[in-house]
């Protein structure tokens, strides 16, 4: 089968691109051909046997979606995309890549005719508070930045094109994705990775908000798992509602400082300084917390269960073990 | 003040157009301007001193839109769109009219910079079931048409346009309007309106669904009482969710052919004939049914309490009482 990952050369996208290359199949299906699509020049990895292109296009440019979906792949995982914190800064940049480049991509699926599996990166910046102590499966997609509009808008195009059967999508609105491998960036989420990632590197790290703060997260790896379950889930099963809350660990700020305690000790818990910062604050704390995510565990979705498992994650993936 | 109408050459933008001449304000601001637009030719009405311009063009159409907000009204009410049955029936027109129509307007007011206040005429058809007996405020929006997923995305751009003050903007979800004046249609809706609006003329009806149906309906009137209302709203009193389910009659068929009976007799009943339709039925059953709309009631909005109120209205305003 032919694979194409959108926005391949991001953190997701890389992880990806090594368990496709290292599982060799999807389901029951060998992987032969995979197409890795980035709008920034990227390194192709060694294939082994499976034959990889690379293409350095903006989706949403005329015709770069349609020579991709002309390649008819099997399975679709599009990642492509600015994070919400550039989406927010640079609004006309944010529709043309998360609205129009998506839309085209699916425009020139509908156009190639071969209606495959895509796999669909949303978020829960979907949701917009206030919010129920529990997040239902059916509770309103509001959302309170432009990043989540344009989620918004890509789910209701994978809905309809798959009701459409233009193509066969799913929806995944993943939690926070924790601990991220890499340098701190400022996303005013970015502390819940920084908290545990700096300090198991011997490096200090700045706790902007209150540790009672709830956030639901998965690892980066958990996150692939998301994708590669999906890219094989019986399209029945799922239903006409293709927009799917993900399962992770729920847990407070402290939570994840005692988990660190108990992974790396107490000396690297030493390494966190509580700064209170009241920008950063205003934001999270209209951020969703828990989620019932009834639908995607009973579909077989799977995250850790706690945040332990997720430090270990991290160190076996990025640290090396 | 200047106040725009899109879609003015329809059933509701008539009657809105004849409600604003007749009222000659918004809350408390004389009107002074008025410009109707429409993708088909229609006659302009008397203005009784009130400047009118007619304005016949696509929205989504090259420089369309930037010619209407280039004339910075105060008030733009956005009705302009192609209804449920032909969003079905023609994908791509769907698409360019309902959803890159109302991008391309919202781009204009957006680089005229004037911050009107905008009324969008949403719908009930964002939702998609199962439904729980009564729908709250906050239930999903996962539409299962194409034009619930359209509107879906036109409420999105509304509410970040409006977060980000590039316009003011509330949307409607208008419950089923009833009794729509004019022919029998084809819409699977039609019967709601037919089974009161053809006995009344003395002429047959064919109820194709269980009397058991239930459905919100608001009378044409309430519609446009919906768009004054919105139009003078205070922003602040709306917060940061702009998309609204209206109140409304929620009755079943049969409380509608019962109103029908007091209000016009049982010979008006008798010309209604019972022929079940399966594909209707099919659609009609997924129909959404109640609706809590708790913060529109909060908010001002107000339709019909009965069903005879409904036909009351349609006799008035339509059948010249």
């Amino acid at each position: 089968m032919r694979v194409l990952v959108t926005g391949a050369a991001g953190m997701i996208g890389r992880k990806l691109t090594a368990r496709l290359l290292s599982e060799r199949k999807i389901g029951d299906r060998p992987i032969t051909e995979l197409d890795l699509q980035d709008v920034v020049p990227f390194d192709a990895p060694d294939g082994n046997g499976i034959k990889i292109a690379t293409h350095v296009s903006d989706l949403a440019a005329p015709g770069s979606a349609r020579a991709l979906a002309a390649r008819r792949p099997d399975v679709v995982f599009h990642l492509a995309g600015i994070v919400s914190g550039q989406a927010e800064a640079e609004f006309e940049l944010g529709y043309h890549v998360n609205l129009d480049g998506t839309r085209a991509l699916y425009e020139a699926i509908r156009e190639a005719g071969n209606a495959p599996r895509v796999v669909y990166t949303s978020s829960i910046a979907v949701y917009g508070g206030p919010f129920p102590d529990i997040i239902p499966d059916e509770f309103h997609t509001s959302p309170l930045s432009s990043y989540g509009a344009q989620k918004v808008m890509g789910e209701a195009l994978l809905q309809d094109y798959t009701r459409r059967g233009f193509l066969d999508g799913i929806g995944l609105r993943l939690p926070g994705i924790t601990v991220r491998p890499g340098k701190p960036n400022k996303a005013a989420s970015g502390f819940f990775s920084s908290i545990i990632r700096e300090p198991l590197a011997g490096l200090p790290a700045v706790l902007p908000v209150p540790r009672s703060v709830v956030c639901t997260h998965a690892s980066p790896r958990a996150a692939v798992g998301f994708l590669m379950h999906a890219a094989s889930l019986d399209s029945a099963a799922v239903g006409p509602h293709r927009n799917l809350p993900l399962p992770g660990a729920a847990v407070t700020v402290g939570d994840q400082i005692e988990a660190l305690a108990r992974v790396a000790g107490s000396d690297a818990v030493r390494l966190i300084r509580e700064e209170h910062d009241e920008a950063i604050w205003a934001m999270v704390k209209n951020w969703p917390t828990r989620f019932e995510a009834r639908r995607s565990r009973e579909l077989g979705f799977k995250a850790e269960d706690s945040f332990d498992e997720i430090i270990r994650a991290y160190i076996e993936d990025d640290l090396n073990g």
